[in-house]
C-alpha cells in the first residue's frame, strides 16, 4: 500500500502542477505543454525532488548515485508510456488515411532526408571533429536521426493546426522515420556487437514494420468500415470506444513487441477509427482520457530534465554542438524536402521534425549497454534529446504567430462537438 | 523501455478479457464486473499466468516461490488503485450530501453494528473454538470488521440501483464503517506491538478522520457551489472535468496520508461535485477514465485469487468457518441495523456490506508483519476476504430480480445524458 499511496500523491502533484502551469501558460497565450515540461523540470528529482527518481541511465552516466527504486521508475514509465499513446491515438483519429496518402511522397521524402542529413553531420563531427572511434561515430549519427512526435503533435493541437498540410506531413513523416531509424538501429546494433550485417535479418526487420504499417492502415480502416455496425450490437457500455481503446493498446503493444514505437501503433488505431469518429464521438469520449494522462507524460518528461548537465562547461560546449547539428540537419534535409511549400511550412516541417525525445535515448541506450559509447558521449545524447524537445514548443509557437489561429474554438472544441477544429 | 513494454502488452490483455467477459456476462443478463473478475482468476499467476505476479503477502505467507519483481507488483497496485478511485469519484458525482444525511443515522446504525458483530464472531470463534492467543483473536476479528464499498457500488451501479435508498444507506455506511475500522486498527496495533493503548494517541486519530470527513462533505460543497463560476474563467481545457479530477486525486491522498482508504477521499470529492455535475456534465466526461480503468481494477483484484488455497483441506475448512461467520456478522448486524426497510432492502444491506476486499488484508498484512498473525490465520484471511467479495455480485443480482430494472437504460445512459438512472 505504501508505493500505491506515495505515487498517488506524486500524480496529484504532477497533475496540480501541470494544470496551474498550463492555465498559466494559456493566459500568456503559450502552449499550456511547455507549462507542463518545466512544471516536471521544477518538480523533478533533479531540482526540487517532489516527484519521481532519476533515470537509472543519467544516474549511471553521470552521477554515481544510489539507483533509484526500480519500482517508482517503472511507474512513471508506464504512466508516461500511456499519456503519450493516447496523445497519438487522439492524433490519429484526426487523420484520415487519404490526408497523409495525399501528403505521401512529400512525407516520404521529408523523412529519408531527416534520417541522411542528421545522421552524417553526426557521424562527421564526432569522427572527424572529435576524432573518436568510427562505431562510436556511427552510433551518436543514430540517435540524431530518430524524431519524438509527440511534443509536436501535442503544440500543433495546442495551437488549432493539428489538420494542416504540414501537420499532416509531419506526422506521415514520422511513421515512416521511425521505421527507417529502427532498420538503422538494427544495423549499428549489429555492428556494435562486432558481428556482420545479415542483411536477410534487417530485411526481415523492415519488411515486417512495413507490412504491419500498411496492413493496418490499408485493411484496419476497411475492417473499420465495415464491422461498425456490428459494434452497436455489443451490450458493453460504450462500445465503439472501449474497442477503439482495446485497438489503440492492441496495436501499439504490437509496435513495441516488433521494435517500433508503440506510438506508431496508437497512431494506426486512431487513424483507423478516423471515419468513425464523428458518428460515435470518439475524440469527445477519448478526450478525458486525454486531460487526464498526457499532462502526465509531458510532466514526466520534464522531471527527466538533469539541468545539472549544463554545469560542465566542456561537456556542455559538446552536447551544444551536436544539439546545433541536429537542429540544423533536420531543419535542412527535412526542409529541403519540404521545398515549394512556402518558407513557413517548410520551417515547421523543420522544426516539428527535430525533437528527439526518448528516441534518441533509447539508441544512446543501446550504445552505452554495448559500452560502444562513452559516459559523456551519452550525456551529450541526453542534452541533446532534451533541448531538441524543449526548443521546439516555442519556435512552434513564434512560427505560427504566438498565439492560436482560433483560440476559442480550440480552448472548445471538446464541449462545442468534438473534434479539433480546421485551420 | 521493457517493463514499459511488458506492462502495455498486460494492460491489453487485461482491457481485452475484461470487456469479452464483460460483454458475455451482459448477456447472459448477470453483471460484467462477475465477468472481470473471473478473467482475472483465469488469466493470473496462479493459473494461466499471463498477467501479473503472485503478492508477496501470498507467495511469502504460502508457497516459499521467489518473490515476484517488485516493479511489476507496483505497477498493477497502482492501476488497480487508480481504478477504484475513479469508480468511488463517480459513484460520488452520483450521491447527493442531503442524499447521504437523510439516511444519516440508519447509515449510522448499520456501520456501528457491522463492526461490533463480525469482531466479535471472529474473536469468539479464533479464541474460544481454536483456541488461539487472544491477540492474534483480536486481529482476525478486526480484519472481518471492514467493508470494501468497491465492488458492491460497480454492482449496484450495473444493475442501476446505484440511487436508490438501500445504495445510500450502504455508501453512507461505508464512509463510517472505514473510520470506526481505522480506529479499531490503530487500537489493535498498539495492543500488537505490546504497547498500551493511548487513548489521546486514538482520540487525536478519529478526530482527524471525522474532522476531515465532516470538512470535505459540508465546507467542500459549500466552496463547490460558491466557486463553480470561477471554473468557467479558466483557460485550460474542459477546466470543470480537470478540477474535478484534481479534487478526487487530492482527496485520496489526504485521505490516505491519513490512514483512510484512498477511495473514501475519491468518493468525498465526487459528492463535493456532485451538484455541479449535470451543469457540466461531469460523469459523461469521466466515464472514459470509468471504462478504461475500472475494468483494470477487478481483473487484477481477480488475478490476485489463488484458487490453490482452496486444495488444502484443514485450512479451507477453518477459511470457510471465517467466511460464513464475516457474512453471517454483516447480514446480521447490517440486517438488524436496518431492519423495517422491508426484508429485501435489508438483505440487499447485509450482503452489500459484505465483501472485505483488499481492507481486509491491510489489516491480516498489519498483523503479519507485527508477527501475531501467524502464516495459516493469513491465507485464512485472504480467502476470507476473496471469498467474501466474491460471493456478493451473483446474491445482490439475485435479490434484484437477476436482471437489471431498466437494462437499456443502464446500458445508454452514458450515451444519452451522462447520468445513471434513477430506481
Amino acid at each position: 500500500m505504501e508505493t500505491a499511496t506515495t505515487v498517488l500523491a506524486d500524480i496529484f502533484l504532477m497533475f496540480l502542477a501541470a494544470k496551474v502551469a498550463g492555465e498559466l501558460f494559456e493566459r500568456l497565450r503559450q502552449p499550456a505543454v511547455i507549462g507542463e515540461l518545466l512544471a516536471g523540470v521544477i518538480l523533478g528529482p533533479y531540482a526540487l525532488g517532489w516527484i519521481g527518481v532519476p533515470t537509472a541511465g543519467m544516474i549511471e552516466a553521470l552521477h554515481g548515485q544510489e539507483v533509484a527504486t526500480e519500482a517508482m521508475h517503472a511507474i512513471f514509465e508506464v504512466l508516461a508510456e500511456l499519456g503519450v499513446i493516447v496523445l497519438l491515438f487522439l492524433v490519429g483519429l484526426e487523420t484520415r488515411l487519404s490526408d497523409i496518402l495525399s501528403v505521401g511522397v512529400r512525407a516520404g521524402l521529408v523523412a529519408i532526408a531527416g534520417v541522411i542529413v542528421p545522421f552524417l553531420l553526426g557521424y562527421a563531427f564526432v569522427a572527424l571533429v572529435l576524432g573518436t572511434p568510427t562505431i562510436e561515430a556511427i552510433f551518436i549519427g543514430t540517435a540524431m536521426v530518430a524524431t519524438s512526435v509527440g511534443i509536436t503533435a501535442r503544440v500543433l493541437a495546442d495551437l488549432g493546426h493539428i489538420r494542416s498540410d504540414e501537420a499532416r506531413i509531419i506526422l506521415g513523416a514520422a511513421v515512416i522515420d521511425d521505421i527507417l531509424g529502427m532498420i538503422v538501429l538494427a544495423i549499428v546494433s549489429a555492428l556494435g556487437q562486432g558481428g556482420t550485417v545479415s542483411l536477410g535479418q534487417i530485411g526481415l526487420i523492415a519488411v515486417q514494420a512495413v507490412a504491419f504499417t500498411a496492413f493496418v492502415a490499408l485493411a484496419g480502416r476497411h475492417a473499420a468500415r465495415r464491422w461498425s455496425i456490428h459494434l452497436e450490437r455489443l451490450r458493453i457500455r460504450n462500445a465503439p470506444f472501449v474497442v477503439g481503446v482495446l485497438v489503440m493498446l492492441g496495436l501499439a503493444t504490437i509496435a513495441a513487441e516488433i521494435g517500433l514505437a508503440a506510438i506508431i501503433g496508437a497512431f494506426l488505431a486512431g487513424m483507423v477509427f478516423a471515419e468513425l469518429s464523428e458518428q460515435y464521438e470518439l475524440e469527445q469520449k477519448a478526450l478525458p482520457l486525454y486531460e487526464f494522462l498526457v499532462p502526465l507524460f509531458f510532466v514526466i518528461t520534464g522531471s527527466r530534465v538533469d539541468w545539472r548537465l549544463f554545469l560542465d562547461g566542456s561537456l556542455l560546449g559538446i552536447a551544444l554542438a551536436i544539439t546545433a547539428l541536429a537542429i540544423v540537419g533536420k531543419l535542412v534535409g527535412c526542409g529541403a524536402a519540404a521545398l515549394g511549400l512556402g518558407w513557413r511550412r517548410v520551417a515547421i516541417i523543420g522544426v516539428g521534425m527535430t525533437p528527439r525525445g526518448e528516441v534518441g535515448l533509447i539508441v544512446a541506450n543501446v550504445g552505452a549497454s554495448l559500452a560502444v559509447i562513452p559516459n559523456e558521449m551519452y550525456s551529450t545524447v541526453v542534452i541533446m534529446s532534451v533541448l531538441t524537445t524543449l526548443v521546439v514548443p516555442p519556435i512552434l509557437t513564434l512560427l505560427y504567430g504566438g498565439q492560436s489561429a482560433e483560440p476559442e474554438a480550440v480552448t472548445d472544441y471538446a464541449v462545442a462537438d468534438g473534434r479539433l477544429p480546421d485551420l
